[in-house]
């Protein structure tokens, strides 16, 4: 096991009627700007729960923030908190108004620059001060609401980027999974995936004899792997949905990925095809992991043959025949979900691999649990889901 | 699943070299008291290493906390605490002088009464300052690194009992396994049993749909089982050495208890063996465990088939059948570690159950996951170990 440090001071607040809590996690007297993304939380009551329960505060709003938030929406909420003097964001969403909120709470705070800058230059720029946040999440899949990371795309430049701040983890995040029921099937299809990839890259890389780890990056997989379909056949099994949020929530808030190596390469990859095609995040990552686990199967030889005997049972045949099959298991997995796992499906062209290809090779880009994964392995990764 | 909250801002910093990292961790100019045992951290080389990390600092020191810690000593140290304007308690040891520490904090800060109140009225009393508190873990066991738990001893009554509270959580724990490198065979096993039985309590109760729970607590069991005895083989393996040190703070930190039941009468019980006869606190549970599986097989039937099955394979026969064999792979296990489980084993008189049923029964104790387990059924508990 390696060495590692981990602090995750979010509060959870887990479970039906939760919502109502916000009276007492918000501090008295904040001037609070409730963010939110494209009105769903009108329709299935949330919005009514939450300004129920902040019933007594000053609360401004701030709506449409787009899935893959975008740099130039935040910016609007920006100037918006500064001129108001806002003293608290609440997010009430998924990821992508989660994300936003954070680039809000710390961009607002930043005084030497274009916020843009944590992301091009994230490990260069450290971000001292962000107005606290709370959030209500509406939507299992990116783990935002336990942690502090944030991806934010631009519009002028076609770029999706990260940045990680301790400073903008929220204070406290309410998990109710009442709001599973009104979901879509593809936001529930691609919050699955989401949560099932974002283990996967705390894991699927190569041994460091850390056993625990292994086991509850697996626990996480396989309770996916059960429960995601019963919340996509019936929306309002309580358990069902319940167990799923829990699941994505653990996938990432950092726990899993103490003391091993680390693979985002899938997710750097599939941000530049939802920044050049606007594909769904989640989909993105369906397509690229088949590819990676192809490409890199010498690499992680050890950890796919655990991965297939673990989550798919396969004990049997050899290496190659075991790694073939948990490939063709995990691609059946998502295609169930009704996710298409390849670039056709998509109608990315050719040509995007190229694109994505002169880019990577022009910010000298290395991914991968052993920074193998350059311009020329990413070519291989996405030749191979075309 | 049900409702839950869950916060747990403790800081881990883990692995071989941490211990240098104090001279970050505890804030300057405090002026600390450093708490230790029965001086071990002298000839393994812990205290040096404190020592030299904090260099520049004031420190003061209280040796000789007692397993088991007693009320009396700890008291000793309020004392030292409040006239020397101590602000920062660092507890170097195992679970017995963290838990010191935690009640030296809180306890040092109370000016309504006896601190020994927070024990006797933990549910009336609130803790609402506390002296923050940092350690350097020197043996695994009972997950007082990460949680906001202590449980102290008073002589003078022969009572153990334990109190919570979220201020006396430490503000950082430092993990080094090499710490395990000079642990004697007694130490380490009882940290094995110490950390499985927090696990088991947290798991073996009755099914609420909580399959991620379950597979972390089975994750911790399985790592348990597996690496404990690779660490008794070899005390200098270090990756064993580190497995058992994660999975002793992950079955006490509060995650896997997070919306399932919770049955915590092996401790009750098991403290008052302590209480009586001074046996290791982890022996105690060891020897109440089976005892709690026997006569509660009914209520926890449906758990103890999942435990049998997904921790020590058992598949076959009949019900009855496949819990015998559970309750006598969970004694092999304990015995295997040279752990006795039988009450003649400590010399433990029959006139001992007497007293602790007629102490329960004048408290009113009431346990387990459906507060069922009153006086006669620890007598039927205690019964079954003779």
């Amino acid at each position: 096991m390696y060495n590692f440090e981990y602090q995750n001071p979010v509060k959870i607040i887990f479970g039906k009627g939760q919502i109502a809590k916000l009276a007492v996690e918000v501090p008295k007297e904040s001037k609070i700007l409730l963010t939110y993304g494209g009105g769903s939380i009108f329709k299935n009551g949330v919005y009514d729960q939450v300004k129920a329960a902040l019933k007594g505060y000053e609360v401004l709003e701030f709506g449409g923030i787009e899935p893959n938030p975008l740099y130039e929406t935040c910016m609007k909420a920006v100037e918006l908190v500064k001129r108001e003097k806002v003293d608290f964001l609440l997010a009430v969403g998924g990821g992508s108004v989660l994300d936003a909120t954070k680039f809000i709470s710390a961009a607002a705070c930043y005084t030497q620059g274009d916020p843009w800058e944590f992301l091009v230059h994230r490990f260069e720029i450290s971000i001292t001060a962000a107005i606290p946040i709370g959030t209500v999440l509406t939507l299992p899949a990116t783990g935002s609401e336990m942690n502090g990371t944030a991806v934010i795309s631009r519009q002028s430049t076609q770029e999706k980027l990260a940045f990680a701040s301790l400073l903008v983890m929220p204070k406290f995040s309410i998990l109710d999974p009442e709001c599973v029921f009104s979901l879509p099937d593809r936001q529930v299809a691609n919050g699955i995936a989401d949560a099932f990839v974002h283990v996967m890259e705390q894991y699927l890389t190569f041994p460091v004899n850390s056993p625990l780890q292994d086991r509850l990056a697996e626990g996480i997989l396989l309770t996916l792997v059960e429960e995601g379909p019963k919340v996509l056949a019936n929306r309002t099994d309580y358990d069902a949905a319940a167990n799923f949020m829990w699941s994505a929530t653990l996938a990432l808030n950092g726990l899993i990925g103490m003391g091993v190596p680390q693979d985002w390469a899938t997710h750097g990859i599939g941000h530049e095809l939802t920044a050049y095609h606007g594909i769904d995040h989640a989909r993105t990552l369906a397509v690229v992991l088949p590819g990676m686990m192809q490409i890199r199967r010498r690499q992680k030889e050890a950890k796919i043959l655990q991965y297939g005997e673990r989550i798919w049972g396969i004990t049997s045949g050899s290496t190659d025949e075991r790694i073939d099959r948990a490939i063709e298991k995990t691609v059946a997995f998502f295609e169930s979900l009704e996710i298409p796992t390849r670039l056709v499906d998509y109608q990315v062209p050719a040509e995007t691999i190229d694109r994505i290809v002169a880019r990577f090779e022009q910010r000298g880009t290395r991914m991968g649990e052993t920074r193998e994964i350059d311009s020329a392995e990413t070519r291989r990764i996405l030749e191979d889901r075309l």
